[in-house]
Formats: C-alpha cells, structure tokens, sequence
C-alpha cells in the first residue's frame, strides 16, 4: 500500500509547527495562544478565590475548563453557541476532557480553595482544536500558580507534571500523528491521547470511523502518539523557560 | 499485591449475571431489558419514515440514540433533566457515545432514508449503563430491522455485524472487567470498550481517574474487555434465537 | 342504544386486572411498578432531609410529585422532554395533580421537615397513566413513611388515609369505568376522579372533548368512580401487606 | 353553622358586579375588558389566516388561547414569565382550560382553515381570573367571528352556543358563587365549572385544597355553578346586543 | 419643500393628546396608566424591601424597569414572549432604557436598601411606547415614594427631579415631536430623548433609518424634543397635584 | 478647572493607536483584528448565500452582527454566554448597534439574496470595544465584498461609504474623546457616535451616568466624536489600501 502524502511534504510522525505565545492578553494570570498548523487556541487561566459547592470546606481546589469556538474559526460559519442558548454535545464534551485532563496533573489539596479556570477559544480550526487546547491550557495553567507562589498565596506548587495531548489516525491505511482538518475528515480511525510528561496516559479516546480497527493498528496508533507528545512537552518546557 | 476481591465472589476476569429480555414494552418496533447484574436498561429502537435535514435527498438512513435516567435510579435522587430544562454534558456524551457504535454496524445506505431511534434509559443504575445501553440497544436494533424485512420494507439487512460494550478498569492494582458501582467509584482507571462481533474496536474511551496509566496496563485492559465482548456477543446471539 | 363492547369483553363497570409491585427497583425508599392493564408506571418515592425553600423554618415537610414518559411508552415515539428543554403543559398539568392528591391525604407537620418526591414514569401508555401514578404514588409513599418509621425518624405516620384514582368517560353513549387508550380516543366525555379511602373527593377534573355533558351523565360517572376507587384502594391494601 | 360573611354583604350565592367592555383596544378583531368584582382581565381575539401544523390540509380551523398576569396584578408583584424565560405550570394549566372550553362551542370545519387567538392577559387580580377570562375571551371571540362575517370570509357563525365559566367553593362550610381573593384562600373546596349556554358541562375541576369533599357538598357546589353561569350567559348576550 | 401633514392636523412640534391616569390598579404602591394618543401604557410601581446582590449591604437601594407588550397590543399580533421563552433584544434594550432614566434622577443612597420594579406594559401600541413608559414610571415612582414617606418608612424623598422622554424623527424632510406609528415607520430618522425637568439631557438614542443625519437635523430634533418633554413635565407636575 | 490626566500623556481629544490587521484568520471572506489601544476586537465578515425570512423573495439582501466577549478579555473573569445559555442585554443592545451601523451603508437591494455576518469577538477589552467592532466590521465587510465582485458574483459594491465610531465621555468636568476602561467607570456622560464616511450621523448614543448634561455639552462631545471619526475613516482607507 502506497503511503498517504501529507500537505506540505510532512512526515506521517511528523507534528505540525507548533508555537506556544505566553502573555497573548493582558488580564489573565495565563494567557496563551498555541498553535498547531493553521489550528489557533486561546488558552487562559483565570484564578477565583472560592471553589464549586461540591468542594466548599474541603479544603481543596478545583480546576475546570470550558471550550468555545468563534463562528468563523471554520470553513463555514458556524452558529454562535450563546445566540443559539445553549452548548452543543461536541463542546460539552471537549470541555469535561479538558478538564479531566489538567486536573490529572493538579493536586488539588494543594492548590487550596481557589479555582483555575481555563478558558480555550478556538481563533481558527484547522484539526486537532482539543489537543492543542490542553496542550496550551497546561502552559497557561503553570503561568497562573507562578504568579500564585511568586505573591505568596502559594508556597509550593500543586502541579504535579506535565500534560499534553495530539491526534493520531490511519487515513487511507497510513498512520498518521496529529491529523490537520482534511486528514481528520477522511480518517478511519481518529484517536486523541493525553499523557503526562512521564509517558503516562491520561486519556485515550480512539474511534472507529469508517471501518473498526485491530488490536495492531492501536498499537501503533498509541506509539505515534507517544512520540509526538514527547516533543509537546519539550516544547511546552522551552516556551515556560521564556520570560 | 493482593487482588481486589469483588462482591460475589466474581472473578476479576467475570461479567456480572446478564440477562436481555426482548419484548419488554409492546408498542416500540425492538424493546429491550437489558442487565448488567443490578444495571436495568430499557433500550427500545423506533423506525421513522424520514431522516434528519443532513441526510435529505442522500439515499441513506440514520440511527441515533438518545440515553437518560429516572431520577431515582441511582443511590440519592438525581434532579430530572426535563424538569431542569437541560441534558447534562456526562449525558450528552453518552448518547452521542451510543449512536456512534450502532452506526458502525449499519449500512446507511442499505437502511434507506427512514430512521432508526435508539433510546436508553435507565431504571435502575450499578455501574456500566453506557455499556449495558450499547449492548442492548443492538438487540432492540436487531428486532427492529427484522419487522422492517418481515414487512417488505428492507430487502436485505443493512446490520453488518454484532456490537457490544463492556467497562474495565484497575482497582487497587487490580484489573477488572465489568465494573459494578462501588468498583467504579474506587477505581484509578476506567475504560469503555465497543467493539464489533468480528472483535475489531468501534471505540476505546479509557482516563485515568487517579494516576495514569501506562502502556502495559492498557494492554490488559483491553484483553479483558476482549474477553468481556465476546461473551456479551454469545449472549446477544442467544437472546435473539428466541422468538 | 346499544352499549360500546370494551376489549377483552370488560365490563362497563370493571376495572382492568391492576398488578402492583412493590420494590421494583432497589434505591429508592419506595418503588412501585403499578399496572392497569397495559398502561405500566414506575413509582418512586424517595425522602430528603429538606424542604423547599417556601417551607423552610415551618416545621412542616412537603410531598410533591414529577411525572414523565418515556419515548416509546407511546405508539409512536413521542419526542425527549429533556432533550427538547422543557416539559409539555400537559406533564406540568399531571405532576401538579399528582402533587396536590398526595399532599391532601399527608399532615405536613406530622412528617416534619422533610420533602418526599414521588417520581412517576410511564414505562408503557395504554390510557389512565395519570390514574395510575397516583394510584401508585400512594403505595410507594406509604413504603417510605414505613423506612422513615422503622428508622426511628418518626415517630407515628404523617399519613392520614388513603388516595387513589381512576378515570372514567362515556364512549359512544355508554358510561365507562378506566378507559384505556382506544376508548380515551373515542370518548366524548372524560373525567379523572381522586378520592380518599373514605370515599370523599380529592380532584374531579371532568372534560367534554366533544358534546357537552348533562348533570346526569355526571352523576353517572361519579358513581362509576367510587365503585373504581374503592376497589383500587382495596388493591392497596393488600399489597400493603405483603412484605 | 353560621354561614360565613362575604365582603360588600354579598349573598352566598350572588356573582361580584360584572362589568363586560367591548373595544376595549383598537387593533384587535374582538378586544373585551372583563371585570368580576376587582378582578379585571383583558381578552383579545386575533384571526390569522393559517392554522398550526397539525391542522394543515384538514380544512379545518383552530382555536386557541395563551394566559399572561402583569406582574403587579397581584398584592405583591410576581416574577414576570417572559424575563424567567418559561410559564409557570399554572399559567399553562389555565391557558390550556381556556383553549378547550372555546373549542367545545367551535365548528372548527365551519371555520375553515384559519386560527383564532385569544390572548387573556390580567390587569388586577382577585381571584376568579381564569373564569372571567374564559366568559370574556368568548365575547371577544364573537366580535372576530362577527367581523369575519361582516367581511365576507365567512358565510355563517361558526360558533355553536355561549360558553361561560365561574369559581364556586366551600368556605367555613358555606358553599358561595364566584369566590373572591380572600374567599379563594380560605376555601377548603375550590370548583372552577365551565358550561354552555344550554346548561351542559364542558369543564369540571374539583380540588380539595383542605379537607375532602362528599358528593353532597359537591352536588350544592354544582347547582350555584348552574345559576352563577345562567347569569353570565345572560350579560354575556347583553353586551353583544350593545353596537 | 411642503411639511408633512400629520393625522388630525396635528402641527409639526405637537404632542398627541396626553393622559395620566394614577391609581389605575389597586395592589401597586403606584399604578398609572399614560396615553399618548392611541398609545396606551401601564406602569407600576412596587416596592420590595431587598436589594438585589450586587447592592447588598451597600446601604444603597436599586430602581429597575421591566417592559412588555401583550401581544394584540399591535396592528398584527406578535408572540408572547413568555411563550416563547425570552424576551427580544428590542424588549430588553428598552428596559434597560427605562431604568437608567430613572435611576438618573434617584439619590439611591436616600433609597435606603430597597428596590423600586417599575413594570412597564404596553396595552396599545401606536408609536413611542417607550417614552411613554418612562413618562409614567416617573409618575408611578413618584406615587410609590409618597406613600413610603406617608407611612414613615423614608424621611425624605430620594427623587432629586422629573424625568420625562419623548421621540423626535425626520419624516419625508419635517423634523416632527411625538411620532406614532405611521410617522414612525416612514421616518428617516428617529431619535428616542429622555430629560430632566431641569431640561438637562439623561439619553439621547438617535438612529439613522434611512439617510444619515446632519449636525443642523440633530439640532432641530434636540430643539423639538426640549419643548416637548417641558410639556410633559408639566403634565406629570399637574398629575401629581391631583389626589 | 484643571483637566483630567489620560494615561499616556493623550491629549483630550487623541484616539489611542489604532491598528487593523486584515487577513487574520484565513477562512473568514474578511477577517480583521482591530485594535483601540489594548482593546482588541476579532472581525469577520461571512458571505452565505441565502437571506432570513424576512427577506426571502424580496431581491434584497441582508446585513447582520453577533457580538461576543470572551470570559477573560475582562478584568475580571465573566462567566459564558454559551454556557449560562443565553446572552446578555447588554449584548443584544451591542450587536443590533453594529448591525444597524453596517446596513446603513449598505445598498441592500444591490447586495442580492445573501447575507454577510459580521462576528465581533472581543478578544481583549480595555473600552470602546462597540465602536471598535463597528470600525473593524467594517473593512471585513468591505474585503468580503470585494471578494464578491472579483469571483463575479456582484458586477458592483453594494457599500454606499465607510462607517466607524467612537465613543466620547465627559470625565471629571474634561470631555475626551475615545475612552480607555478607567475613563469610561469615572465618566459622568458617556456617548456613542457613529457616522459615515461623509460625516454624516447613524447613530448618537449619550447616556448620563452621574450628572445629566447640557446641550453644550454634547456639542462639545459630537464635536469630538466628528474628528476621532475622520481620522478613522483614514485608517481605514490606508488599511484598504494594503494588498
């Protein structure tokens, strides 16, 4: 079988050019613009000092996440979630992952009864939206407890290590890493995979579109992405090394 | 380490008692009870003569699924969605969850353009009822196509092959499958299996809910639910030999 | 005129065989499968310790009541109330009446400040869901005033006797006692009646659909209710003392 | 017993001075401000010419009816519906009483394919609001049928007799006619009754808001019913006679 | 260029007859109904002794407005926003409207912590509802304010002036005072101005309908307003006077 | 009295350095990052080739806006349109504003059956964001229309001239022209000027916050507003310019 040719001559392993800018507004104790090709997230931290009613007098904190898309980030536009009253099943569920996904690397006892709230707006989609949101989120995130400890609310971090995350899926029989928008739209299996900096996993959600797929091609489906979110932690260390 | 030892005296490797009843409510065209151990699911299938705007005009049919809760089937009353005036995101994500693995053993275009409504709805919940809702939906789909070429109106089925779900996941460092509640409370990972009767994966969603998992450990995982699937396939093959 | 001849040569006066089944499901304080006929409602009835915010400081509980169908309870699938994001006037209409029937047989003060819900899904629709929810409300409330009693919560039972319902109409000049679906269609006149076991009125909501009714059709109906109600409370009775 | 006192000296079985204007607002085809004592509600009829989805093609028209109180008709203001976002379950009960008593005195094939509203909106509030608002929607709703005639869209009345409602209930032991705010708060039996012209029934709804009633005190109740709404038949013509 | 000719040979700067009614419900602690011409609106006024979150414990009080139209209130009858289940933006811009003219004029910190609701509804429509409104609340304000001053609750009066409103526009080239709705729906230009009965400016909302405007058009709508809310004012104080 | 300091050293009647970026996002038909000093405002301009109902048939077209924030552009997180389910007032109030803007240079008739959105996305809010939005909208409008004529779909411009805004304020006694956040809190009259390309008014939007103004006053203000206005329409014209 003849390997699928990517756009721009990419390598079937090979990321998009990824760029991580901290600091992209002014207001949020975190604030970053990540990009992933063409796909462009809004990442910010916002920090609360109360926490949800299911966490009041725990003693512990609570990190949450919510997930937009502005109308034009597609190809066509797509409605305004708020003129329309309410949040589609899609948003609802990229939000609850973003946030299962931070929460894995918070200890929230530590973080005290205070709230992270990232906020992930898709400027422009072009594929992979959800991985580069939790890959910036975990960026904005880290700048937020820094300005925590540095005022002294904190005295040590609750972050316990990295999280990021990438698409993975065999388009036309080729395993591919971090598919863009006409890959994702002509794959067969789509999987997104969130692991520590460890090498752990935190997530994995593989889906069968078109045809099921075997036990091998998970395999190597989970080993593509093991690669990739090597280099997204690597990458999110040099951006966090910038002041 | 010691294994976890489970209510029952059940195997680490055991499916809980399943039992499918077929013909549960009279008016719906498949009706299903469907248990997991103290799990009751009702999944009916209604066909409907028309399709949604995205399939108008296309040749091909649509199966959806729709899932919800009585209020008091979980240990404390949960508030009713229709009262609140909204589906939860956790709801949401599994009936989208569910309608994807029907329709990855349909032939759309086989089916023709009429629908097929999957709705599941739990009575009474211990753990599982995404999967348990999965399995029986099939069935109550099954039943439904069936009418549909007993009628005249389907020449040929447009049901590819079986679908089932299962859950399994590591508690106290012990891997299980088919988790009961108070397993799944308890566990540290968590992973939903679909897979097809030709033992292929439809969809994998596994998170780690305390500390991430690895490699090795999601390869047993998935074993497991291999071995759980193929039994819920045995099982659904038997409930739909009775007439 | 020659009497309408009912389906399975019933009796103008005769009940359909009422089947109630305590304990149907596990969690809740009380649950009650209640059956007339084909017409199938699960009622649970389930105890908080708190009131509504109207009740708060009196020392006086509340009993209230939600009712819903499932999809396919119908013989064409009726559209999700929570998907859709709100209750139909006509739910509104039942569970405000299942509400008031509970509340008028309880002594709020006697059951202190504690809220019993009674949530009443229709699980099969053959006509008189709502008849049947009360009547079957009542038995699953009864369950758990007992749980609440034995418990040592409280001392003597808030309620104060029994409540049941039935619906009665005239279909094609004949006076019927407990339509089912085919006969509610037909009916000119339609009444559902509430009463105590003392045989005092509750609720009567009479409703011409298409001639007006005379005072003597009325009185008519009403007769037929009693003689209705009556038995049904019997049947509560003896399901009562089953353990 | 000592009968109970009613304010003004009215007779127990005497209405409050009721007070029909027709042309009350100019836009509407039929526009009847109505007063039962102080309680004061404004009805419109307005005729579209098209009728609701479930009555296109059938050649038939539709009546229907919508319920609104101003948020200071009442002693102390009530949250308005349309800023909560939904109608309460009362507002929807009563606007869907009013709908079907109209429709019970409809030739809805007579009126052919177009739909009259009539919208009830309260000014002030003193109880008997829904059966006011049902004697005077009928007088709006003869003005737009009048019209309809007068212009030619109609060769003959589709209308089949006067239709009028009142309150009657049980207070301190006294039955009375058309309960006012006071009356209506303390009343243990509250009966709204809804009749035509020729003296039959349309609409019976009994609630025993304190003790049970005996079908004695209920036969009482209906007979006041009887005379109450004979007079408001009476008014009713009397206003129609008025150019 | 020849003037406009207005309906019933109105002159260009002239206001439509003018009606204040006070005391035209009974519950509210001001109740007033204002005409302009054929536009006919109710405003209450209702004091509540609480303050809504933001206000609490600031020893500060809080005026607000809401407003609505009965749906035959216009030529063709629009939808009841409580049906539909929210209020337009055009409803919700006009009320917030409506409470910063008011609260322009109210000492807040002299309110003491309590709300005045101004409801604003709209009984017949015929151009400037929502001058008129803010016309009449200030009357019903004013009203409201007397009686907490006559029954001890308030020292002195927090109101510090009059507010009156009146809409100006440009019609086929005639700058006209008082548009109703024929007028208004012909105008090029629209302007909605709100004042104090110190001839101060509270809003000026002036829209271009068709062609923009000129600095020398605004000049001479900013005149024709100023004359015209000095007679509204002057109405309000005559008012006032009555008892 | 001495004037008020601007931070910056800005002269009272300067705008703040103003930026447009085209082409920000590439699906967009016109995409345009605006910025007024740290406001900054995403723009985009969607072509679809269809009307609303309103229009449908009519041979016109149509222009229409959607405004949003997102939660952290503020100071202060706010919470989600799209997850509290529906938008503010204040929203509302913003987007009919811009739209009403755009059409007013817009031929609609010249335009054809289609529509342009215009989505204003604050991503960062420091003032002036409505007139910044307009300002921006603007020019997207202006690339997608010039997109239509190129492809051949329009032979002409439907835009009759530019349009921008600018907001003015008085603030401790010093009227300035383009109002930063900390302006715009202390200001006690705050208006809103949007004009055409001409210098003629769309729209005068004043609002008093503290003390009402004079007529002097807001000719000092519309004054101000006319230059900030001209020097916008030339940073539009050079942006236009850029290929």
């Amino acid at each position: 079988m003849t390997a699928f040719t990517r756009s721009g001559g990419r390598a079937a392993d090979q990321l998009r050019p990824v760029r991580i800018t901290r600091g992209f507004t002014i207001h949020a104790e975190g604030s970053v613009l990540i990009e992933f090709g063409q796909t462009r997230v809004l990442c910010t931290a916002s920090v609360e000092e109360k926490v949800p009613p299911h966490k009041k007098g725990s003693g512990e904190g609570w990190v949450t996440a919510e997930y937009g898309m502005l109308p034009r980030a597609t190809h066509t536009r797509s409605s305004r979630e708020a003129a329309k009253g309410k949040q589609t099943g899609r948003t609802q569920e990229i939000q609850r992952l973003i946030g299962r996904s931070m929460r894995a690397v918070f200890d929230l006892a530590a973080l005290g009864e205070r709230t992270i709230h990232l906020d992930c707006d898709v400027l422009q989609a072009d594929g992979g939206t959800r991985t580069a949101a939790i890959t910036g989120a975990f960026v904005a995130a880290q700048d937020a407890v820094d300005k925590l400890i540095a005022s002294g609310a904190l005295a040590a971090s609750p972050i316990k290590g990295h999280v990021a995350a990438i698409s993975v899926g065999i388009v036309e029989g080729t395993p591919l890493l971090d598919l863009e928008y006409t890959e994702d739209s002509a794959c067969d299996t789509d999987m997104n995979v969130v692991m520590t900096g460890a090498g752990h996993f935190v997530e994995v959600q593989g889906t069968a579109e078109g045809v099921a797929f075997t036990r091998e091609e998970m395999n190597i489906l989970l080993g593509l992405a093991e690669k990739g979110i090597g280099e997204l932690v690597t990458l999110q260390k040099q951006a966090l090394l910038e002041s």
